[in-house]
């Protein structure tokens, strides 16, 4: 791509302050705009050192409303970044529906100066880009609009820059000693940029190429794409609006017609009662006769609390993160299993995250934004009763989003555990499970007693109506996203003690496992 | 995933008979359905030795009309196969619209048995993921379903089974020495599977296991899994369909709304002008006054030829396969460019083929499968006067594609491109430039002469009014789709003499450099 450009190309000043006006009256406009439909903007500048970038997104911010951007300069990582997965920094500096984020650097360091450096490994490489595209590609599908710049500039152009800079006192601090780096070798650098836009220049997501050697050139070419962009996607939404008001109309004006199912309709329906037939329950294979007598229960117990107390401190010494999900039926005993996880623990170094359902801020963002940012730093462990996996049991069977929308999750939700064990993490899922009856058991047993009975609502009965449905999201959860990598641990749950002790037993073990490899 | 499943699931024999005629007939049903609609299938059967695939097969195509499908078992590599794309047998095996596909064996063995026996090394294991998933992706974007079956049995079974067929002297032969080892090494290869199963289970193409440790239930589950998908399928075809006769029709009830354009409207057809002026032309760089007089053309054009004769048996020799794709401006030089280029190679050796409007039978297929059918094998030179990147030259102009479709194209042709350079082929795309001057000099020139007057036709005037449209669309693919391992090369072919050499030098320079690569 890179090879393929020129750089020549100027405006003259006259015809620089004729357009400038006219543009940037545009881009406040759509930008009023955008934040009516709710849409997100992400603008991303990258590009050669010394080409610009920061001198750009000031001037372009200039027409913007301040209320609605912010600016996101991306660096090298804080001691607080660094203990996180890569993505982390990026997934919590996503903007809300109708804001703008505008990154100076970006998720794209990954694969260019910390390449350069050294820092990404060539075996990563893969991985990494597996992963910028993933993001990328959630965000787009979630209604982000994506504008990825690049701004160029030649070899001979960079040192004159990096050159005058040196020469003013007040601006020689700007030039670092990896800029004369990656100056002096431009070419492997520019290679790893092809490379880089090759890999990325998706259709949800392309890149534009911003010749940067003439400054004027370069701004009047930014707000351009900025404009056209923002205008597109304006149309798109409204397109996209309309069709759905219109489809709405016509469901409402013919509701006769669901009524005359056809003969496909009817093999499609029975195909559906038929394969759940035949669908193999894996929570059917759990054993819940598997109980534990008081007495097992307390010497198990005392012995693998007093086992995690001490590997707790051994997670943070060895800095590994972990993450622990709890999902499982109401009244599955969750609450009980994670209160004797962390009986031992050091509470500075574990935080219980508990899931309701989004509000507003949250569900202004990507679902998985705000599992992302409770995600933990190197050598402390986050529970999370409940989980992210509410987008393929909950939000599936309400209809709180689309088929496309949670079928998509599965592989979302395993491409975000992948980051996260690729950034050193232990991830497990546990399902608590217990059957009907002693659901029913417990649900009563809550009404009975007062000082129960704040846990028991009228929802939990609903839910409990919709149990079959529940099974048969969970067995497709369980198939498909039990990873190696991040496992799925059905739990015997009939017996509260039973499911304690596996619980901690099976934490103890993944922890031993890992400490022991890394020996 | 293959540690979750539950083999344990059985049907009796009352149930089987009772089940299996209303399943038979749903699938006879739904084929011809799927015919009217034009829907291609493309049923994959995966999964351990002995786990039935052929019986299954055999059983479940009793059931179609056979006008209707194919089966094709895939086993080893033919000759032929081996020199060519690994792709490339399964590109030219998709089924035309309206017909179903039957693999026996399928693309998945390059991740799984190829690479159990070594022959895949670790090193390519992303390319083949990669390829596995663009390949299916493509289809599924084009309109195809895509059914992928695994069929799973444990280790003990499959050894019963092994011991069963080699006890019978006229099965024995039916297990291989392959199979053996496989099942001593059960869990290794399970190992693949598992990771196969989990970087390919896509929303567009999941993966269904089917527990064949009971032959009866296996047979079932694959019937139902089959009409479900096919039911669905269906239906989503039928909405879309209504959808879009809804949509002409709104648009015919409503052609006075285009016309009121609102502001954002305004901004972005404005923003697209002024694109257009900033977007820096690949094509404006091309000096058009290169030239050689005919002498020098003379003494150059036949030393390259000499070279490349010679070449071109090196080539053979080799085995290096050679792609060579021509676009440019009508009467831009090609036919002559690839009299030259061709003249003094062995006519055993290459093939030119020239591209017209897609036939029926093409139209009935994915674009690229015409393109994929006519790659050379190892060691042969493919020479296509025009190519795929009418995608994004005259479909996207004429609108015989969505946009949508055409700006995925970039992708979907950087793949290709990719599957051929990583099977060892040489890729080179030539754009033929001229001016427009000189293109209605040579289009006057054919029509007053009575022996060039075939080579002109209206067709040709109607393009040239849309000069700036392709030069548009020309400069867009050249930026995204010159990359490094296959490159567009601008032939400045003002001077026909000049354009020529510049062709064969282009040529020669790159074989010898690759030829160079392998000492």
């Amino acid at each position: 791509m890179l090879e393929k450009v020129d750089l020549t190309k100027e405006i003259s000043k006259e015809e620089y302050k004729e357009k400038m006006p006219v543009l940037e009256a545009k881009i406040g406009r759509l930008q009023r705009e955008c934040k009516a439909l709710n849409i997100p903007i992400m603008i991303v500048f990258e590009g050669f050192g010394a080409a610009g970038k920061g001198l750009q997104i000031g001037h372009l911010i200039q027409s913007m409303d301040p209320r609605g951007f912010e600016v996101h300069p991306i660096k090298n990582e804080t001691e607080e970044e660094k203990m996180h997965p890569f993505m982390w920094r990026f997934w919590t500096k996503t903007p809300a529906r109708g804001r703008i984020a505008i990154y100076d650097g970006s998720w794209y360091r990954r694969v260019l100066i910390d390449r350069f450096e050294k820092r990404t490994k060539n075996k990563d490489l893969p991985a990494a880009f597996h992963s910028i595209n993933s993001f990328e590609e959630q965000l787009v599908e979630d209604g982000n609009l994506i504008i990825k710049l690049f701004l160029d500039i030649d070899k001979k152009e960079q040192k004159k820059r990096f050159d005058k800079l040196e020469k003013n006192k007040e601006t020689a601090w700007r030039v670092s000693q990896g800029d004369r780096e990656r100056n002096a070798h431009y070419d492997e650098y520019a290679a790893m940029m092809e490379e880089m836009l090759f890999k990325t220049d998706t259709d949800y997501a392309p890149w534009t190429l911003i010749e940067s050697m003439d400054r004027r050139f370069a701004t009047v070419k930014i707000y351009t794409t900025v404009i056209k962009a923002m205008a597109d996607q304006i149309e798109k939404v409204k397109r996209q609006n309309e069709k759905k008001a219109a489809e709405k109309a016509a469901a409402a004006a013919a509701p006769e017609k669901a009524a005359t199912a056809d003969v496909i309709d009817e093999i499609a329906k029975e195909a559906d009662a038929e394969m759940k037939e035949l669908q193999v329950s894996i929570l059917s294979k759990a054993d819940l006769s598997l109980a534990y007598t008081r007495e097992e229960y307390k010497e198990k117990l005392d012995k693998l609390q007093a086992k995690i107390e001490k590997l707790h401190g051994e997670l943070y010494r060895r800095r590994i993160p972990v993450v622990l999900g709890f999902e499982g039926w109401d009244a599955g005993g969750k609450g009980g299993a994670i209160k004797r996880l962390t009986a031992k623990m050091d509470s500075r170094g574990y935080v219980v995250n508990p899931t309701a359902s989004p509000n507003d801020i949250e569900k202004a963002h990507h679902y998985l934004w705000r599992f992302w940012r409770a995600m933990p730093k190197d050598g402390h462990v986050a529970i999370f009763d409940r989980t992210w996996y509410g987008r393929v049991m909950v939000e599936r069977i309400e209809g709180f989003c689309t088929e496309a929308e949670w079928k998509r999750a599965y592989k979302e939700i395993n491409d975000m555990e992948r980051d996260l064990t690729d950034a050193g993490a232990i991830v497990i899922k546990f399902w608590m499970h217990i059957d009907k009856d002693e659901q029913e058991r417990r649900f009563k047993e809550r009404q009975e007693n007062p000082e129960k009975q704040w846990k028991i609502t009228d929802e939990d009965w609903r839910n409990r109506e919709k149990w079959d449905q529940y099974e048969d999201a969970v067995n497709e959860m369980l198939m498909r996203t039990s990873t190696d990598y991040a496992p799925w641990v059905v739990v015997e749950g009939n017996s509260k003690y039973y499911a304690r002790v596996k619980v901690l037993k099976t934490v103890v073990d993944a922890i031993e496992e890992r400490l022991k490899k890394e020996e």
